[in-house]
């Protein structure tokens, strides 16, 4: 069988989770390329080769820059802070490499734009990873969406909605920094809504917004602050939080339908509440990623006096992906998303068709998302050009 | 006991709904007044002889402002369509009537604060019935918001759905033209999303909005269309819808929450879903008009690992209003609002202090409305004067 | 229009629940014959003096037997405890009068069926108040069984959980007293899930149970002890609890389909679940009083991989009763039941034809419940004789 | 690091799902002993071959008694129908391997007893793989449980209901033919419900049970029938059903709690509905493999006027098992339990204390099960040896 060698930039939460689809996908998947994982690249050697060696990374580097010189790597996988997606995507496309990116996809649109145009430029497969488009649930909305069972769309009213910086003791992360993060709870959870927006209903016209920091300032992060956890030893000393804790915007898509966006992490009760509802003339769809093996959905045509929302348990097998799972009814978790999208890159790259959503993708996503910054500053209404 | 002598007028959807409560809310509640049905009033004799007859009103007159001047009547309760709102209220109040009135309060905010000082300088109570303010629910979350258990405030997540226009041959209704109704959507169900925001989160600041009318024209109605209902008859000739369908806003609290509200005709498989989430440093709590006696609230307190929605069923003695229906656990429905708004509206007068929401609430609801429509014909944030 | 005088033996929670469905039952629903509240009566001449004023019950008697042997009663109300419900029902039928009669039907099926002899010789119209029957998601769920949308049924798993007597200090009311209430939750709770088993599925074949009193002694209850409340002035006197606290019941039913039935008033966190699934061939169907205006309906035509339970909102004009209440998706409570009892038990006066539940009807469920109690004392299967 | 040797028996759905879990649960547990993955055994050489090769064991071998004798064997993983599972599992204690056996156990009590004796006799570790007992969400409800927030027990309530035989024409697998699977739904299904009730409430003294085979006849399976699917080309000839579709049971469990149990494939519209309630005088918690990722409980000591069922997401790190997964909120899915499972078996034989469910546990279980079908066929209650 045909292989390509993988190299993995980052060794986190997103390196575990790419890691695991790296290694696991072939056992489920019919790859037409099989992944080797050849080298694994973190600043921190010591805590690099363990993950190297808990996941199977043949080699570890601690300079991404000589892993994209490296002639035998032939897709890089970006798992590390948005400040450092373009220079290592662009690097690695300049260099031939197929590249795997996590999401958000930049600090601002410019450089999205320059990540796509040198991945045009080289002919390498583009993704970037809004791994919810690959829940079955959701991919199922695609197919009846497409399929016309909502008929005209009217409405979407998404949200993203997380409580884990409500503490005002959680310290000041690496999420709350401008250089490193670019956006706040905008591009880190925002992202996603605005990608399963497009992808569902369509390209967004206009959007109007507003932003909030609840908490302006926060104790800097110690020594082993680390992604989601406040991390030990915090100093005492405060910093100035740079980024939104909420954006709400309001969008008139292309189509005439009308969107509403929220992303918080100051949503108590809240976890992971990725949530959507679409209305159309002809059915209704909605989905919350703490029930991510269920798809709500409400058909016009059901008979009088018998309509109403319906959960369908999105685990059979004629639902996306999941004949290559378990038997009917056996729910699949957060990381399967992953495997999903390892196997459709994996296919993007064999067909030489790639794989959405592409870098450009995360150019638009990027338009939407500085538009609603833009017009909470402004206070207007913004056209997205 | 003290009695007072109640004048009704209108005799439709709301005609009924008040009736019921006149008519029963003393068998549930020791009311300190006992309101006497004494007239009804509406345009159609024929049928208002029926309403009477049917509800106990002890006399019919066709003409409101005969009503008004007569000596016996006590109260003023006005069931019919905006436009004839601050006429009648004006003149009930000039007259010394208290004043019931249905919601929306008026066509603008002039008129309804033309109506308010008119009561204020009159001195009698004047109550505009938005009446999910006395679901037991909606009440508790108030109790437990001024208990301060959900903290400081960060989100109100508001909309109320429903789909009764969105077939393109439901005709051109009253809800649709200008002058009768004033507003669309933003009027008839926004109106009480933003009672309810006012009311458990706070003043509204600012208001930016989006409005659509996905349907443009529409066939005129027939002489038997009434209030939700095609009418039979309907004309082939069509005319101009002249309100919107739907309107989403985003709100600035005065206490710095952020606020959402969508409002829509358009939304397939809702039929009357009155949501809304309310998020604060210690807790949230939801509520749907569509399980009004439920509410469901987090507690930040709840021990760690066990924190979660709870779902709690509002027919507890302690509830609002509770102890005075049926033994736990037996739900009440819609109607039992307007018995609710009655008893507060009658102890309101007998102790001098009259009943919220008022009439200046209902100008300030107004401005925030006026506030989302401006802002969605001007593209930008508008402040509330 | 046709009058007929009724008399009320009761003045409890059903005396109110039924006053509040004679009072307002031609409000809302086209009565071909008009209650005229002539009589109420109860023991406590001054509570009942109260009682009748609140509700316009015209006279007022404190001795049954007077009542009966009145000439201006037509119909006899019984809403006193099952102790009761043979000797008033037996001697109202023989003399002339339709009897509408609160459930559970009477201490033992032999008393069960004398009733129903007494009426049938009379020829009298006898209606047992199983109300939950007469919820319009339930008689919706009949419509669908009848219709052969469910095919053929295999399994009913029904429940009826409460609460309210877990507390050991919650006194000894009679409820709990053999000589007044004859069963415990058997006949209390259990006796509505075998109704609706009954209605919704058919007659039982063969019953298996399992009994249980959690708590053997309680305080006597104090003079002012009175239905679901503890009362005041509890006496430390202790005494024992002669009746189930909880009942578990496997059936077969004479279609085949296995039944199961759990009755409590110890299942924690449940107020009034009285719960049921039907599942057949071709589609199945689940409800629960605690949110009583839905159904949920899984239907096996849906589309391939769209499959799941909707959840109907039973509040559509469609929908059994609600043409007659408010607009669709304006909920009802549970007070509603009796009205659509009174008017469906008024209509079958006026058409000769009678209303189910009637007392065999009650006989047969207390055959069930009996059974249901024997098999749990003799550990062995009962058939239905 | 100390490592073993695994031997698989079977290769279909359960040879998948463990070998999964044999090969990942060192990426996210630090397991004491490291499995390796030796030899896979199954009949057909051709598909064996595939299997081992897509999840990595080194060998292969067909028949299974050679496995047993492989000195370089030290675990047995038996995932073959439950007629093997005594044969295999006695012969793999006898030659001092430890033993992984899925369920259910075996055919009938004896066989689990000899295989406990066994497995005691060589001092093996051995593990009966009821896996729903590690998911976080019923873990969790043990360690409530065990921590007495629900107080003394009154209720369990649970079901396991499947609809994949309910198609007439669904083919007569083994699942179905007595000297294969022992057992129909009681074994298949129902087993792990009195697993977990055992686990959560304690012993089951009584048992008073009913059963149904609602399809008497189905067409034999062709060559490629396999579990869960119709296989192809199957027979047009017929054979006999010779297990239960469905088994309700009613028990007493030793500390006085009532339990009630149903297990079916013929609840339409129900996949994987393994679910349970379990009131006690606390609280209650109520838990659905469906919504595996979610706990519901209700506390009696929330506020007066606040108590409700909340819904816990149990995916925080505090919740059992979860921190070695993703951050807080990241669902996990079906086949983590086996990674549990095995981790946990991998503990047991490290530390020499084993692990439960254990082979003993099996044949509690069976116990159980057999009295409900003694019941059924004698009509009275049986009382657990």
């Amino acid at each position: 069988m045909k292989t390509m060698n993988v190299a993995i930039i980052g060794s986190k939460f997103m390196g575990k989770a790419h890691s695991n689809a790296w290694k696991n996908v072939a056992n489920f998947f019919d790859v037409p390329i099989k992944p080797v994982m050849k080298v694994a690249c973190a600043r921190d050697k010591k805590s690099l080769q363990a993950f190297a060696d808990n996941w199977g990374w043949e080699e570890i580097e601690t300079d991404w820059k000589k892993v994209i010189e490296r002639d035998d790597v032939d897709i890089v996988d970006i798992c590390v802070p948005p400040n450092l997606h373009a220079p290592i995507a662009i690097a690695a496309a300049k260099a031939g490499k197929h590249v795997f990116c996590e999401k958000p996809i930049a600090l601002n649109s410019e450089e999205a734009l320059a990540m796509y145009e040198a991945a045009k430029e080289a002919g390498v497969v583009n993704y970037l990873n809004h791994n919810y488009r690959r829940v079955p649930a959701v991919m199922l909305a695609k197919q009846m969406i497409d399929a016309g069972k909502l008929g005209k769309i009217y409405h979407w009213r998404g949200c993203y909605l997380q409580s884990w910086t409500m503490d005002p003791n959680f310290p000041l992360t690496w999420h709350m920094k401008k250089d490193i993060a670019g956006m706040g709870s905008n591009g880190g959870i925002n992202s996603h809504s605005v990608d399963l927006a497009r992808y569902l209903v369509g390209e967004i016209k206009s959007v109007t917004g507003m932003m909030k920091t609840f908490i302006k300032e926060r104790p800097l992060p110690g020594a082993g602050a680390a992604t989601f956890s406040a991390g030990s030893g915090e100093s005492t000393e405060m910093g100035k939080v740079e980024l939104e804790d909420a954006i709400s915007m309001i969008v008139e898509f292309e189509n005439g339908a009308m969107g509403s966006f929220e992303a918080s992490t100051f949503a108590i009760g809240r976890l992971n509440y990725n949530y959507f509802e679409i209305y159309g003339s002809k059915g209704a769809v909605i989905w919350n990623l703490e029930r991510m093996n269920e798809l709500q959905y409400f058909s016009a045509k059901d008979g009088e006096g018998e309509k109403g929302f319906r959960t369908i348990l999105t685990t059979d097998p004629s639902h996306p992906y999941m004949s290559h799972w378990w038997p009917p009814a056996h729910n699949i978790g957060y990381e399967h998303e992953f495997h999903h999208a390892v196997y459709d890159f994996l296919k993007g790259i064999d067909s030489g068709e790639g794989v959405k959503p592409n870098f450009y993708d995360g150019y638009l996503i990027t338009k939407v998302l500085e538009a609603g910054i833009q017009s909470a500053e402004q206070k207007k209404q913004i056209d997205i050009s």
